[in-house]
This record gives structure tokens, C-alpha cells and sequence, in this order.
């Protein structure tokens, strides 16, 4: 199997300015056409840091990717590293030239500046893959059957340049293995337990099959990842095991393909014909915008509300004032007054609400930091929980918040139809 | 200044199926206390292989801090490794196991698997900090006066060992150099121009201060840290170098401190005492996450609304059905009505809205992918605008435009104010 080494070039990954995001979206397309990345390196935009990581990258990968320091601005030094490594030197590249005119010109930018047609200039033994999106073209370098591509550092340019020109151009150059994924998301188990009641079913796994525990929130993800040659082979492999694994864990498992719970949900609403709308307060639009992140929601989805001042719950979600006057606007009872009216309001199956505490401040009433009550309504049926998250910052217990609650809403769905 | 190395264990950041959150808040935190990350590390969950990173990783750093592979499951290998890379023993810990059956007691867990049990073994050179979110405890080794940090990879256990335990541990330990950042955010130049602008003031910075271009959307951060011993010393250079760089790019300049785009905002609503409230389509709530994901945004946030079908817009924002009609939902009308509609209904100073097309799909009415109108009401005054981004993903999409209504709101607000 080929191995490829991913470098991120860029001071502010490492001075935590910025979340590495271009490294996973390339493993992950890396990894469907069968190339395993072993390494993912971020360092700092130095010469003799950038060489020094490309040489050692070459002893571990066929491949390495590099993204970020090809900028117009004097902090980026990555091209020139590339060269003095290939022992190349930097040229004008025409195509290169005319195509970023070209795009300049297409953003009305008629004057070309001295620092913009420096990203013309390419090592001279590179091949170019144009960037559509932006200024920095990508260059690839070739040694020894070793490649080397370098990339702009920005996400959205990084996206299409491997979707579209760089995993089409390595399917073509090498003869590769696949790697086909199965996961099986598992609630109410904690990880400890459920690894005993798979134990000898894990350990009689076929040897090119491999097994990981992905907790997220409050539930397991099991990855069955299958490598081999022969493509419906694998998949057919990887049914057969997910079949033996069924019986021992039935009645905990929620879905044995999708991976995001939000997209689970989406089959399931999707099959079922039924709707959907929320009514937030402490999770703020997150589980909202969950929901709508899966392409097609619109479908099943029609509409949320984030009533975020307590006198909008009671103008927008008649949620009664007697209510939160009687129990706190953070209680069972105005969460399921808010999903109530919710379901009103959008006329949907199932209303889902929150209502808590984010911090860092306490809130309005004083209840603590870390409590959240939601309500989940399907038809006339409505299921009350709390949850205590003290330890979480204010985003991630947002986040954590609407995946329970997705979670939960999928767990019944589930259990319905059983 | 001290130099540290972040290692993160772990093949599901490997395989893309994880974004590693872990360094990155790491990083800030060190960088908080003056101490450099210079190299982030991701590697598989292999004992040689966990083995050799330590090992060039101490050939760069005094500090080493390993994230990930501590579970109770067979796929972690980090303590064996970091065992045998020290040359010690792993044995039973008396302390780590009396927390560990306490917290697994509070959890309602009366019964303690030998799974569990195990992760009270650490290496008996070790010093351990108690975890107090999950069951695997930090183990520090230290050799020659260079430290080795081995935390579990779960953020949420991660974030609390890091803060309340590690830092205020290497502060005492270490003394430290102070590093202090100031980002100055430049809207509506491009990268390009901009560094031609200030380039003879970048070129007379002092030695202990760099700068950086972190380009955020269609915003160009100007990152300037000093590095130095006295600490109110660097924070006055940085004010002094600020004050030169300002009559350069003034109009431009939206904020010289807080850095995200949402505190900004959240600064100038507070002081000014203004209310803001959002309507989302093509969003989904991401725009709404956003603001409400800032401590303290209640008080001038009072709601926001996904209306997502159609028929939502016109039922509750009142936008006309011959609107719709005459100019399809995904329209500068819509937008314009679905502020005035949301303005209304929140009874806010200020309205948001966003109505367009994320795709991957086409929307209802064929508009192109990637188009969006949103309009900015404050106020009587509307102010209406079309993007046009068919390059970017779903969530990214929906992440982009979010964060330019914001950068808008913000431009608006502080012309008004000159």
C-alpha cells in the first residue's frame, strides 16, 4: 500500500491561531483511493525546517503533501525550500502566468502586481496543477518515483485541487489497493464493556481487517476498516462481519453505515416521511445547523427557532409565564412548553427543544453552568431529559448538547420501529 | 524560550476520520504561558512508532506533550511505548486507583472491569495528574530536565488537564519568557495590496516582534507578537508599532484587539447598546451559532429563526407570497423582506438575514449553487448584498457567508460611527 506523509507549513497551526482542517480532508480522500497517510507534520515556515521535513517525510512516504506558505506575502517561504530540496531553481512559468492573469482579470483585478506574478514562478521541474480558486498554483515534484505535491494553505483551494485534479492524477499513476471503511455507532454501552462483549469476535477478525473504538459524546463508533485488492470482496467481507458482530450487541446499535448522527437521522426522517423542527436556547442555532448541514434536509426539516431572550419563548413559543416563573426559565417544564410550541409553530411530527445553562456565566436564574434540559416530541409523545456538563466550554457543550439530542431523537425513532 | 512538541496519537486523525482539536487548543494554551510549539506531530497508534516520535521530538523540545491512545481499548499502545522508551516498569498505582474507583462510583459504575483497573498501571518513574472527566490519568516523565506530558485524546478530558493542572505545573517549573499577540483585522484590501502598503513599516519592525497575514475569508488578520521578558514592556511596543501601522490603512481597519469576528461585533453591540436578532435560510443556523457562541451575546442577541421551508418565510417573517413569486425565494426581495419580518418579530435594533443555496444540490427554484442575498438592517436602513461562492462545501458555505454578514454588520457599524 502506498504511504503518503502530509505536512502543514504554517506558524499559525502552531500558534494555535488556526484549527488544522486541510490535513483531514486530504486524509480522508487519501484514504478512498487506498493511500494510507502515517504522518501528519506541522511546522513552521522555515527554510531549513521545510527541508529537513520534506527529507524526513521521504523516508517513511512514496508521497508527501505539503499545504500552506505559498502566499503572496514575505512570511512564505515554502516554494523555495521545495527547490534547494530538488536542487531545482525557480523560473517563470507562461501557463501558469497567463491562467492567473486570466483569473485576476475574471475578479477585476486588471493590474498585475510584482508580488502576484511571483506565484508564476515555479521550480522548473514541476509540474503544475492550476489553482481555480486562487493565486498559488500547485507544484508537483517527482524523484525516484517519490512525488511531492505543494499546496496553497487555504481550505477552499486545498478542496478542489485534491478532489478534482490531485487523487484523479494519483488513481491514474499508481496501481492501488482499496481501503473500504464500515461503521457501526453503538449507544447506552460504555466503551470498557462493550469491548468485553465483542472481545472473541474482534480477535477472530480476518488479519486485513482492522478494528477502532471512536467514542464521540455518549456514543461508540466501531471502524471496521478492510484493505485488500479486490473491492467487492472487501465490502462483502465487511457485511459478513458486521453480521456475526449484530446478535452480540442488537439491541444497542443505531446505525451500521453512516457515520454522522446527524446524517442517520436524515435516512431515517427521509424514509419515514416525517418532519422536523427545533426550538433552542443554550445550544444557540448548533443543532440547527447540524440538522441543515446534511445536503437534502429541506426535505424533512422545515424550520428552527433559537427564542433566545425569555420574553421570545413566551411572545414567539407561548411558552407559559406562569411556567418559567414557577420553575425557572432552565427546567423540564419550559423545555417542554418550547418544544410544544414549537411543533405548533412549524407543524412538524417531531419538535425537538433546549434550554440551559452554556456558561461561563451563570444564567439569568442562577441555575448552574453545565445544566441543560431538552425536550424530544414525536407526535403527542414527549420525553423529558438533563443533562450536566459542567467541565465543557461554552462551543463544545453546545456541540456535545445537540448530538445527545439528535442521538436520543434517532434512539427512539429506532426503537420504534422495533 | 522553551520549546515544545505536540504528539497526537491516534489513527482516527490518521485516517481523516477525526479533526485533531486537541493541539490546537494545546498550542494557544502554551503559547499563553510563553512557551513555542514548534513542531505538531500526528502519527499511528504503534509502540516503535510512538517510541521514535518521543525520540525526535525530544531532539527539538524541552517539552513533549502526547494526546491520545490511553483508552481502555486494544488499539492503545501510548503507555507501553512511553514505558519502554524511559526504561521503566509499568505497575499499579494505589492513588490513580482509589480516583479512579471514585469517579467511576460517582458515575453509578459499582463494579470496576479489569479494563479499568488497568489504567490505574502507569510507569513507576511517572508523576501522575488525576483526570477528573474520564478515567485515564495523565502521566508526566521527565529525563535531563526535558518533560514528557501523556494526556487521553478526549478533548473535554484534555481542556481541563491542560488548564487546571499543566500550565500552572510548567509556569512554576519553567521560567519563562512572555509572548504577546495583538491581530489587527484589515477588511477590504487584498492580501497583496495590503503588504505593499505597509511593507516599510513591516520592514522596520523591532527584532523581538513578527508579523504575520492570516488571510480569514475576505478579512486579512495582522497578527503581531512580541516576544520578550518584561511583559507590560512588549504590550507597549505592540501599542506603539499599532499606532504607527494605523494612518496607513485606517478606513480599512476594523479592529485592532479581539480577533474573531463575533467578539468584535459583540464589543460594538455592547457598548453601543443595540439589539440584534437573524433570520436564516442558506445558513441554517451556523450564522446564529455564531453570534450566540460568544459568552454574554444574551445581552443584545434576542433571537433568531431558520424558517426553512418556504412556506415558514411567508407564515411567520410575512414575507409577500407574490415576492416569492415574482422573484423566487433565493432573491434580494426575500431578503429584504425576511430582515423587515425578523426585525419585527424579535423587536430588535438591528436584522439579519440570508436566503440562497448551499448544494450540493439546486435549490427549489434552479438558482445556481453557491449564490446567497442577505440584507443587513439597522435600524430603517437596509442594506442588501449578493454573494456568489460555488466553489465551497455545504458546511463551509454555510460557515463563509455567516462569517461576511458579520464582517458587514461590522463595517456598517463602525462607518457609522466615523
Amino acid at each position: 500500500m502506498k504511504n503518503a506523509v502530509l505536512i502543514t507549513i504554517g506558524d499559525e497551526i502552531l500558534s494555535g491561531n488556526t484549527v488544522d482542517t486541510n490535513s483531514n480532508f486530504v486524509a480522508t480522500e487519501l484514504k478512498n483511493i487506498g493511500i494510507k497517510v502515517s504522518q501528519i507534520l506541522t511546522i513552521s515556515d522555515e527554510i531549513e525546517t521545510i527541508k529537513k521535513a520534506i527529507d524526513s517525510a521521504f523516508q517513511i512516504g512514496d508521497l508527501i503533501i505539503t499545504t500552506g506558505g505559498l502566499g503572496p506575502t514575505r512570511d512564505d517561504k515554502t516554494k523555495k525550500a521545495i527547490a534547494e530540496f530538488f536542487n531545482d531553481e525557480i523560473a517563470l512559468d507562461e501557463v501558469t502566468f497567463n491562467h492567473l492573469k486570466a483569473y485576476m482579470e475574471r475578479r477585476g483585478r486588471l493590474e498585475i502586481l510584482e508580488r502576484n506574478r511571483e506565484q508564476a514562478f515555479v521550480p522548473t521541474k514541476s509540474k503544475v496543477f492550476q489553482n481555480h480558486y486562487g493565486t498559488a498554483p500547485c507544484m508537483m515534484m517527482e524523484e525516484n518515483g517519490k512525488l511531492l505535491f505543494s499546496l496553497p494553505g487555504v481550505p477552499y483551494e486545498v478542496k478542489p485541487l485534491i478532489k478534482d485534479q490531485i487523487v484523479p492524477y494519483l488513481h491514474e499513476k499508481f496501481s492501488l489497493n482499496y481501503i473500504t471503511t464500515r461503521i457501526v455507532s453503538v449507544v447506552g454501552i460504555p466503551e470498557s464493556i462493550l469491548a468485553d462483549m465483542i472481545e472473541a469476535w474482534e480477535l477472530a477478525l480476518p488479519e486485513n481487517l482492522a478494528l477502532s473504538y471512536l467514542p464521540v459524546g455518549t456514543r461508540v463508533k466501531l471502524r471496521l476498516t478492510a484493505t485488500g485488492e479486490n473491492e467487492p470482496f472487501l465490502t462483502q467481507q465487511l457485511e459478513e462481519e458486521i453480521q456475526k458482530l449484530l446478535p452480540l450487541i442488537k439491541d444497542n446499535v443505531i446505525a451500521t453505515s453512516e457515520d454522522k448522527i446527524e446524517k442517520i437521522l436524515a435516512e431515517i426522517l427521509t424514509e419515514r416521511k416525517l418532519t422536523l423542527s427545533t426550538a433552542e436556547s443554550c445550544t444557540g442555532g448548533e443543532l440547527t445547523k447540524m440538522i441543515t448541514s446534511v445536503s437534502g434536509s429541506s426535505a424533512y426539516f422545515l424550520g428552527g427557532i433559537v427564542p433566545y431572550a425569555t420574553e421570545k419563548k413566551i411572545e414567539i413559543l407561548k411558552v407559559k409565564k406562569e411556567t418559567v416563573e414557577g420553575f425557572t426559565v432552565v427546567s423540564e417544564q419550559v423545555a417542554g412548553e418550547m418544544a410544544a410550541g414549537c411543533q405548533k409553530l412549524f407543524n412538524t411530527d417531531i419538535a425537538l427543544s433546549t434550554t440551559g445553562v452554556a456558561g461561563p456565566g451563570k444564567g439569568e436564574d442562577g441555575k448552574e453552568v453545565g445544566t441543560v434540559f431538552y425536550t424530544i416530541r414525536v407526535g403527542d409523545q414527549a420525553v423529558n431529559s438533563k443533562l450536566y456538563m459542567p467541565h465543557l466550554e461554552r462551543l463544545d457543550f453546545m456541540h456535545f448538547v445537540s448530538q445527545k439530542v439528535i442521538q436520543d431523537l434517532v434512539a427512539i425513532l429506532i426503537s420504534e420501529e422495533k
